[in-house]
C-alpha cells in the first residue's frame, strides 16, 4: 500500500499549482516544496503545510530588542551567528512551521514528548485506522547493542532479517484482521464493538497522522536530539530530512546551528582541564582526569585522538 | 498477574511507615494515602508520590496579589470561590502534585496531550516491557454508539462479551510471545533483535508506567475533560478517582470547582435568549432559537426540561 | 511627539507596496492592513507583521483529527462552531499571528502575564529609551471605584482632569531629564552612568516596544480577559481593536467566539437552580439561592432582569 | 525603611517554630532555612516558601524511565551526573520550589521572561504600593561599558556616586509624593484618582513582590543565565544566593550543574579545530581560525591562554 493515495496526490498537485499574492515575507526555496510529501520508512511522509518568517525575521526581531545596540554587528549573518552562539533564543521563536506527518505510533510517542508544539492527530475513537504497519528493512533489522542498552548493535544475517520482517508484517496483518472483526460491518444491523476499544488490539507500529506546528527554536532543539546518532533510527529518518528542509527555509540560522550546536561540543570542567594539559604537552590520562571511561572516550573523539 | 508485585507492595508499606518532620505545610488527609496504590482496570494503578500546597496556599498566593484588597472577602472559602468563579487561575497553580501511574498505552496517549506537566515514562528502548495487557470486562465491552461517532452505545450480550475479551487477551499473548522470540535469550550468545524495534509488535493496550507531575490548575482542567461523561471510560476511571484524591487535598477548591465548572454550565448567546424567553413565559422552540438540534437538547437538559 | 516617525512610516509604506507570490494560504482582508500601524493612547500602536492560517486552516486540522468522523458536519461554519462550543481548542492553535506593539510599561506588564507567546522587547540595557510617556486624557482620568477595588469610578471635573494630566506629564519630563543627565553625553569623554541602571529612574508609563507572536487559541483567551469591561482601559484599548483584526483574519472563528464566549455566560450550579425555578414561575430570591449579592446581581443582569 | 516589617518577621518566626509530621521526602538542610528572608539590595529579599523533591526524587524518576537499564550506574551521584551531562532534563523537572521574592520592577521584568513558572504578583490596581525604591550603592554605581553595550564599565568616583544615589532617591521620593497626591485621602469624601492609573507615575525601581514557583530544570536554566557575569548585577545578586539555596536542596544536582554547565564550556566547530591544532603543536591564529575577535578571546580565556 502506498503511503499516500493517488487521489490525495492529485489534490496536492492542484493545491501546489495555485499561487496567491501576499505582502508577507516569503521564502521561495521553501515555497517550492510546500505541500509536497517527502517519504520515509515504508508508509510514512511529511509535508510542509505552512510557515511564517525567514532568516530576515530573526534579524528583525533581534533588532527590535537591541535597538541601536546592534548597529555594530555589520550584517545579518554576523547577528544570527551571535544570537545562536549566546543562546539568545527568542528571535528564533519568531519563525513558525507547520507539518503534516504520517508516522508509526511508537515514533509519534517519542515525538510528542516535545511539548512546546501544537498537534492535531487522527483520532481512532472517531475513525477507523488504515492497514499500514511499519516493517523495518535490511540492515535496520539489527541486534541489541551490547554496550549501549538503548540502541542497535551488530547487523543480523539476511535470512534472519527476512524472517523477522515477515513475522512483524504477519503480526500486523493478524491484529488488523481481529480489529476488523471486532468493528464488524458498519452497514449491517450488528453495530460491532466501539471503535475506541477495538483499536486497542493494534500494534504500536501502525501508522497515524498529525498536523504539527512549532517555532524554529523548538524545532532546532528537536533536531539536536532527534537527528543525533543516539536517536532511534525511525525518528532520526524524519529529523535528518527535516534538517534539509530547515536549511531551505533559514539557511543562515541552520549554518549557525551546525557551527555552534551540531558540530560543536559541550566540554565539562574536567574536560577543559584535560585540554589545557594537552596543549601544554602534559601527560594526561583518564585516571588523572577523574572522568569516566565513556566521558574520556567521547572527549578523545572530539579532539580527534580516538585510536 | 497482579498490577503491582508483592515485593513492591512491601517496599511501599515500609516507606509509608517512615515519618519525617517538616516546617512545610502538610495536608494530613492526603499524607494518609501517600504512596498507596489505587487500582484501576485490570493491571493499572496510581499513587500520590508527593504534593506541595493546600487550600491555604491558594489563599496565601491570592492575598499576595490583592494585598489589602482582599480584606473584605471575609474568609478562605469565600476567596477560593471568588477566584474559581472569575477564573483567576494563577493561585491554583501554586499547588503541585506528583503521581506514579500505570496505564495502557492508548490511555497514556490521551493523557499526554495535557502538555503543561512533567513526565518520566518507562522506556521500552532501555528495558523489557511486562506481559500485561488491558482487557475490558463485562459492560465495558459495548457497541459503537450510533449517534455519537466517538463513544460507546448498546451493551453486547454476555456471550459476545466473553468472546471479545478472549480474543483481545489472545492477541496480547500472541504478540508478547513474538516480542520474546524477537528479543531472544539475553543470556545466550545470540543477542536478539534490538529492544527499540522488537517492542514495535506490541499492541497499544499493553501497560506502561510513568511519574507525572502537574499543578492544581492544570489538574482541574484535566479532570474537567477526562472525568466528563464524554471521555473514554478507560481514562475516566482514573480521572474520577483522582477527583476524590483532589478532594482530600484541597477540599475548598474542589467544592468551588464543582459549583462553577462541573455542575455549572456554559450558555451561549442564543441559549441566554431562549432562557430569557422562557422566564417571560414566551413560546420558544428550537426553530426560533437558531440552535442546532443537539445544542437545543443539551440546553433543555440543563434546564431540566428534557422529555 | 508622534507615536511613529515619518521615516519609519515611509519604510512601512514601501514594504506594503511589495507583493510576493506564494503557494501558502493567504487572507486578503488581513493582508490588506499588514504592517499598517493602528494607533492607541497617545503614542502607542500595533501592527500585524505576519500571520499563518485562516478559518480554513482550523477546519483542515480538525478534519485530520476526526477523519471521516466529520463528514456529517456539513460545512466549515458548523464545524468551527462545534469546535468552539466544545472547547476543542487544538485546531485554533494551528493559526499564528505576529504583532509589533508599542505600549506603556505598565500595560506591557499585564500583557506579558500571558505566557504562551513569543516576545522580543526593546532592551533599555542596550539602547536609550525615547521621551514618550502615557498621559491619560479626559474621561479616562477618573476616580477610584468605590465598590470595586480594581477599577475606575466617577468621572472627575475637567479642571481636575487637566491638573492631573499636567502633573503626570511633568513627572515624565522631569524623570527623563534626570535619565539624560545620568547617561551623560555619549560623545564626550565622560562615559556617563551605565544605561542598565540609569533607566531605573523612568516611570512605568514610559513606552516600550515589542514583537509578540502567539496562536489563535491563546489570542482569543487574551481577548476574553483583556477586552472585558473589567480589564484596565489602557490594555482594553488594544484588545478591542485586536478583536476587529481577528475578525478580518478568521471571521467564522470570531463569530463562534462571540456566540459561545463573549456574549454567552458561565452559570454556576446554584445559578442553574435559580433559572429552573424562574422558568417554573417559582418565587426565588438571593437569600434562598445561597448566592452572594454580587453573584445574584450578575445573574439577574444576564437574564435581563436587573432593575 | 526595612525590607520586611517587624510584625511580618514575628509571624515568620512563629511559622518557623511549627513542625508537622509527613510521609513525604524532606530535605533537612532546606527545611532549616524555610520561610527565612534572605536580604538583597536595599529593600529586597527572597524566602523559600515550599519545595517538593530532592536529589533522591531525580534518581527515582530516572529509574522509572530506564527500568533495569540503570542497574549498571552504580550510584545516585553517577546517575545524576549522567543525566546532567546528556541533558536528560525531565527527571530534574520532578523537583519544584516556591519562593516569595521582593524585587525592583526592572528586575521583575527580566525575571518574568522565564515563562515556565507560576507567578502571583502584588497588584497595584488593587492595592497601594509602598514607598521603597532601589538606590544602588558604591561601586554598583558605575559607568557605561565602552566595549559591551550591555553592561557596566569603570567605577565612578565616590563623590559622583553619592550625587547619583541622591538624585535617584530624590526622584523616587518626588514621584511617590505625586502618587500620594493623586490617590488623595481614602478617608475623605474626595475619592482620588483610580489606583490603576495613579501608579503609572512611579519609577521602575520601585519594589514589588511575588510568589514564584518553578521546577528544578527551569530554575537551573534561570541560574545559568542570571548568575552569569553578563547578567545585570541587580538580578545576579538574587541568582547567586539562589545557587547556594539550590545547593542545600539538591547538592548532587548542583555539583553536576557546575561540572557540566557553569564551569564547563560550549565550543564551536571552529573552536574544536583550533584546539586540535594547538594540541598538535600547530601554529593557529584568530585569522586562520575564521573566528571573530571576541570568539577568539573567549576561547583563549577558556584555554587559560589569555594574555
Amino acid at each position: 500500500m502506498a503511503s499516500i493515495s493517488a487521489e490525495h496526490m492529485e489534490q496536492i498537485e492542484l493545491q501546489r499549482r495555485e499561487l496567491q499574492q501576499t505582502r508577507r515575507a516569503t521564502v521561495d526555496s521553501l515555497d517550492e516544496i510546500i505541500y509536497h510529501p517527502f517519504k520515509f520508512l515504508d508508509h510514512g511522509f511529511f509535508r510542509v503545510i505552512d510557515y511564517m518568517g525567514s532568516d530576515a525575521a530573526i534579524v528583525q526581531a533581534a533588532r527590535v530588542s537591541y535597538g541601536q545596540g546592534t548597529k555594530h554587528v555589520s550584517n545579518d549573518r554576523g547577528l544570527i551567528f551571535y544570537l545562536m552562539r549566546h543562546r539568545h533564543t527568542s528571535p528564533f521563536e519568531m519563525c513558525e512551521i507547520k507539518l503534516h506527518v504520517k508516522l508509526p505510533i511508537f515514533v509519534a510517542r517519542q515525538w510528542i514528548r516535545h511539548r512546546t508544539a501544537n498537534v492535531n492527530e487522527y483520532s481512532a475513537r472517531y475513525s477507523v485506522l488504515s492497514d499500514e504497519f511499519y516493517v523495518p528493512e535490511g540492515d535496520h533489522i539489527s541486534a541489541q547493542a551490547a554496550t549501549n542498552r538503548q540502541g542497535r548493535g551488530a547487523t543480523l544475517g539476511p535470512e534472519r532479517q527476512n524472517e523477522i520482517a515477515t513475522s512483524i508484517q504477519d503480526n500486523g496483518t493478524r491484529s488488523y484482521r481481529l480489529y476488523q472483526d471486532l468493528l464488524g460491518d458498519e452497514n449491517s444491523d450488528d453495530p460491532g464493538l466501539a471503535r475506541e476499544i477495538a483499536r486497542s488490539v493494534l500494534p504500536i507500529n501502525i501508522y497515524t497522522e498529525w498536523y504539527w506546528k512549532t517555532d524554529l527554536h523548538n524545532l532546532l532543539h528537536f533536531l539536536a536530539l532527534r537527528a543525533d546518532p543516539h536517536a532511534q533510527y525511525e525518528i532520526r529518518a524524519y529529523a535528518e530530512l527535516l534538517m534539509d528542509i530547515v536549511r531551505r527555509w533559514v539557511p543562515l540560522a541552520t549554518e549557525a546551528f551546525e557551527q555552534y550546536r551540531i558540530d560543536g561540543a559541550e566540554v565539562s570542567a574536567a574536560g577543559l582541564e584535560v585540554i589545557r594539559g594537552l596543549i601544554q604537552g602534559q601527560d594526561v590520562s583518564q585516571e588523572s582526569s577523574g572522568m569516566s571511561a565513556r566521558e574520556w572516550r567521547e572527549l578523545m573523539e572530539i579532539l580527534g585522538r580516538s585510536e
